[in-house]
């Protein structure tokens, strides 16, 4: 017997999701927020958490975190699940809806884990393309759920990795049209001065997720949450394991949402680089940049991709390669750092791109 | 359109696992450690992490804890996958083994997650009864694995919430009787003095996962991994998401592999409590506790024990009800608490039972 014989066809089939791990001064390559958490910030967070019992269990659900981030949001509590990062809550949504003979459909290109999740749990994705410009196109999204009637689809917005938002009216639009659950991934949201929230009032088939790895500067802790009807919310709970989020990064969470106008004020300067990059990069020969709503945005490049990637990395600033995604083959992929570091890709670029 | 209606019908009749946040001051409920992790090493692990970058990822999987856990369990570091307690890996390794037409078998009564997670991923989960002692009828499960051919068997051992151990003898007997997957829970072994990690060698079917969250007191961080072979790793490894364990908790396992005897200490005083309450319980008029190799035991009552741990609760400690599981409608499980808390356990049972 060969075990791996009782590993799921389709999970043998895939490809593992990973990351080369590249090191370099520069990183630009994971859409971090380059504005590390205050010092005040750290220290509270460490003499709160030095006081808790680490031997013991954290609450069942964190509890004081949903009242927290329910107000925060503007929406119930009992709708609300927090978890380690939005992935392991897209995770658990799919986990409750995704089988064999469901279907998610995707606007493509867009964050690889949806699609990977997908195929784990043995339902078909449906990748309807974004328009000519990297943004949603719409009329497609429409006549795609019309005809293929998803039991999911999945949007990010703003959307990794071209930084296009769909606006309020449009998902509006798709909500209403849908028999199935709409999903929308927000983890850049703060960047765009746009959210999904306020439609969870009128439309009871929308789950919004979002992060702490952002915005929020927490990368390292894994938080996130959901926002949906208290009725979803319960059932993707059941998927969501018992104490999934440890004590220190819940304490993190609570922290940070008691200190919201610090971090607002790198959010702020992230978009004022945001502008400035932008600019810049388009003056670099050979290169243009496509307007995002996220801290981020992908580069059309005459020269190689790859070869840029590579060629940055030697000046110790790392891109991202998403050559190989739909649609971008001519493309890369770069975080918005500090103004400093936006100065060094700029500088680099130059010399690269001649 | 019902929304809830695209909730798979299995999840959906499923009962959420969950907990009643009952609060005492003496807390025997949870199988944790009742020893606090020591101050100095809070301060080291506090230390190293306010030094760290809180903004930016931890690793895409975390390779330095990866290398000191297979040092720490003598495997390969290639077949070692870490994640946010034992039940996340668990549920991975589930997540790409089990589907519709998938059978699971379970040693019953046991930890009630497996079969949660058997029935979210469509599967069917087979009960074997332990034997009339409340340890594994080693000869029914021999027997059940040739007639059903199971694709996973789940032993918990020692067994929560009885304590049985299964040798190392039956369960090499068991893996070479087994045409599927066999795996071992030992998030309880360094109570028992046992584990199943030398037969990793011969079986290549075996999957062994172990917790930070019992005898190391880091129930609040969330650690635990898993040892198998690196081809089964690599396939479970695509379930696990991306910088799945943060980078807190990471560090705190990584400072605590670096001081295993300080909490050595801490598991050899256990154990004898373990001796002690188990004496003392035997003598309490109408009790009879169950041998255990765990942190914890069962205790047969002739009192209903719903009464039990009422009045239990009513003197401000907490026991745990368990007379909903197969096999245990006359008994109630408790931890074991520090020599002091035990003490209080005893003198108010003495008082309950009369």
């Amino acid at each position: 017997m060969n075990p791996l014989d009782k590993i799921k066809p389709n999970v043998r089939g895939l490809r593992a999701y990973t990351l080369a791990p590249d090191r370099a001064s520069i990183k630009l390559n994971q859409n971090e927020n380059p504005f590390e958490a205050p010092d005040a910030f750290k220290r509270e967070v460490l003499r709160r958490f030095g006081e808790r019992q680490w031997a013991r269990y954290p609450d069942f659900a964190p509890a004081s975190l949903h009242e927290k981030l329910a107000a925060s949001a503007g929406w119930r509590a009992d709708g609300v699940v927090a978890g380690n990062g939005s992935n392991e809550l897209l995770q658990a949504a799919l986990m409750v809806t995704v089988g064999e003979g469901r279907r998610v459909l995707l606007a493509e290109p867009t964050f690889l884990l949806y699609r990977q999740l997908v195929t784990i749990f043995g339902g078909e994705a449906v990748g309807v393309p974004l328009d000519g410009g990297l943004g949603f196109d719409v009329e497609a999204l429409a006549e795609a759920i019309e005809a293929e009637r998803p039991d999911v689809t999945i949007l990010c917005s703003p959307n990794n990795p071209t930084g296009c938002v769909i606006s309020e009216r449009d998902l509006a639009r798709l909500l209403g049209a849908s028999r199935g659950l709409v999903f929308v991934d927000e983890a850049y949201h703060e960047f765009s001065g746009q959210t999904a929230a306020p439609l969870l009032k009128e439309f009871d088939n929308l789950v919004v997720f979002r992060t702490f790895s952002k915005a929020q500067a927490l990368a390292a802790l894994r938080v996130g949450y959901l926002l949906a009807s208290p009725e979803l919310a319960r059932e993707i709970g059941k998927a969501v394991l018992p104490y999934n989020l440890n004590l220190f990064s819940q304490t993190a969470a609570e922290v940070a949402l008691d200190r919201q106008d610090e971090l607002r004020r790198h959010v702020r300067k992230i978009v004022e680089e945001r502008g400035r990059l932008f600019e810049n990069l388009g003056r670099v020969n050979g290169l243009r940049p496509v307007a995002s709503r996220a801290n981020f945005m992908v580069v059309r490049s005459e020269l190689d991709p790859k070869q840029v990637f590579r060629e940055l990395r030697a000046r110790d600033i790392l891109a991202r390669d998403v050559s190989g995604y739909p649609m971008l083959r001519d493309y890369f992929r770069v975080s918005v750092g500090t103004p400093a570091e936006n100065d060094k890709l700029i500088e680099a670029l130059e010399e690269i791109c001649g």
